[in-house]
């Protein structure tokens, strides 16, 4: 084993990059900015350079260099073949070998990126000491990210994990980004818990906090249900409802060792965890009922700290 | 690697043997009965003398036995501990210890009977050639079996596959065998299936060939289906939805290569694995909705098959 590695978390607006140890100690973090021009073909290339700018600066030869990891916005199969990724322009291509011929031959690993953080996550965060997990990400969309002893379930077309599209309610009538209706993205994401507190306010005229709020946001709803408001504690109450039924199907489906929560909204802390544990318990098979939540510890860097543990693994 | 290996399926009332190289042919089956009594305590002296004598009458030795391969009706871990078993009447102990004690210290392997079939046919069966299957197997309940980058799921607690109680209706009144309500298996086993009908034929007063049926099975029910029963043709339906969406989670999960549809409820053809994947590709992420669908092929024989398959595997 050489003594770096570098892991790299491709965005659709920013590419955040880390410098390891190969004992996956993060020496040092940046980003640069994602150039989609072009169907995204400066990409790759834009890594590679400041990779090695950075390499250089810290006086380290490529030949010290385990590999460089890469999370993808988009589905990867096992074979690092990316199949489409409509944020950054990108067609089918094998994006390992291309990064790979890039950096001089080192060896290069691409994941999808919500997979790569549950791994970041398994490794060095919210699910440390566990080789069988599942993230759920609450971000702008929903992502989940599914381990099984210790590796990435990709899936046979990299849907492995795709939970934000669960088929949670057939009487929905607004359309979801993906085309179908009732995914659970619509519930359970950012903008989907907002959506939700909008519906209810509009339902009836109850007195609420959150009818004072400039936007109504997620936060905005966690604040007030942790200030009592029977508005926000009902929308809380119904996104646990949501995801506990969707995380009960995981449990039975992979029963994993731990469920890791993060994304934007898992800011709110222990309020989303407990609320989705109280409806995990309440439907997921007697056998599974007991698996532990936790929050994930990483943040924004737990796409880089997965891709680094890619590299490690082969 | 030697010449031979021993698969057994232990169900409630026989447990089935097959002597097999350790190429996969299978040189012989047989059957004993199951001797539930005093804890199951028998159980598994019963297996070793039966496979004893099997190889003292085929002339084989011991030492040319690479190991014994065990499916168990109920939750195992991935060290071989049985976490109960109620049908045996079995409390928690590890069952590959005592199986190698018993069998002069080959290798012994065990895994719950769902997941060790989708192994048989994963092997030898209806997913021959792949290595990430689902099996899903229609019997007197649902079971299921995970199978990631050819092994097993078995899960934290062993409840890796156990699909069968996944909560697919809210306001359902009637309670499952265990202790919820609304489980797939209360509307997709064969008992489910014939539940659906009669409650269907209850609910109106429609021609239907199935009022005449001496007892309502799933059978006479896709038999109906089959005649353009227009009762039967809406059940086969239903089915097809409430399968499809389930399975669309998991094509989510684990976004397997096939999906093998097994257990007697299978039994009927295609017209079931046709009706459950319309609805499959109908609520599927849009990535995952081209599995393939394919029937299981081994019938009684997979759980032979898979618990050989164990013990080649490590």
């Amino acid at each position: 084993m050489k003594k770096y590695a570098l892991g790299v978390d491709i965005g659709g607006t920013t590419i955040k990059m880390g410098l390891f140890t190969t004992e996956g100690k993060l020496l040092e973090k940046w980003e640069i900015k994602t150039r989609t021009q072009q169907d995204g073909s400066f990409i790759l290339s834009d890594i590679a350079v400041s990779a090695k700018n950075k390499l250089k600066e810290k006086g380290i030869e490529l030949e010290g260099v385990e590999g460089i990891g890469m999370g993808v916005p988009g589905p990867v199969d096992e074979h690092g073949t990316v199949l489409r990724c409509v944020n950054l322009g990108w067609g089918v291509f094998n994006v390992e070998d291309a990064m790979s011929e890039l950096m001089g031959g080192i060896r290069a690993q691409a994941g999808n990126d919500a997979n790569v953080a549950a791994l970041g996550e398994m490794w060095k965060g919210g699910g440390e000491g566990y080789q069988n997990v599942v993230m759920v990400t609450l971000g702008t969309g929903v992502g989940g990210g599914i381990i099984v002893n210790g590796k990435i379930v990709a899936g046979a077309d990299g849907a492995g994990g795709e939970i934000g599209h669960f088929q949670m309610k057939k009487d929905e009538t607004e359309i979801c980004g993906c085309g179908k209706r009732g995914c659970l993205e619509q519930y359970a994401s950012a903008r989907g818990i907002a959506r939700m507190g909008r519906l209810k306010l509009e339902a009836d005229q109850r007195e609420s906090v959150l009818r004072d709020a400039e936007t109504l946001t997620a936060k905005a709803i966690f604040d007030a249900a942790r200030q009592k408001d029977e508005v926000a504690l009902e929308l809380v109450e119904e996104l646990g409802e949501m995801l506990g039924t969707a995380l009960s199907f995981i449990g039975s489906v992979t029963n994993p060792e731990v469920f890791v929560i993060g994304g934007g909204v898992s800011k709110a802390g222990t309020i989303v965890t407990d609320v989705i544990q109280k409806y995990y318990e309440k439907y997921a098979f007697h056998a599974a009922a007991k698996t532990p939540f936790a929050l994930a510890k990483l943040g924004n860097d737990a796409g880089i700290y997965g891709s680094v543990k890619m590299i490690l693994q082969v």
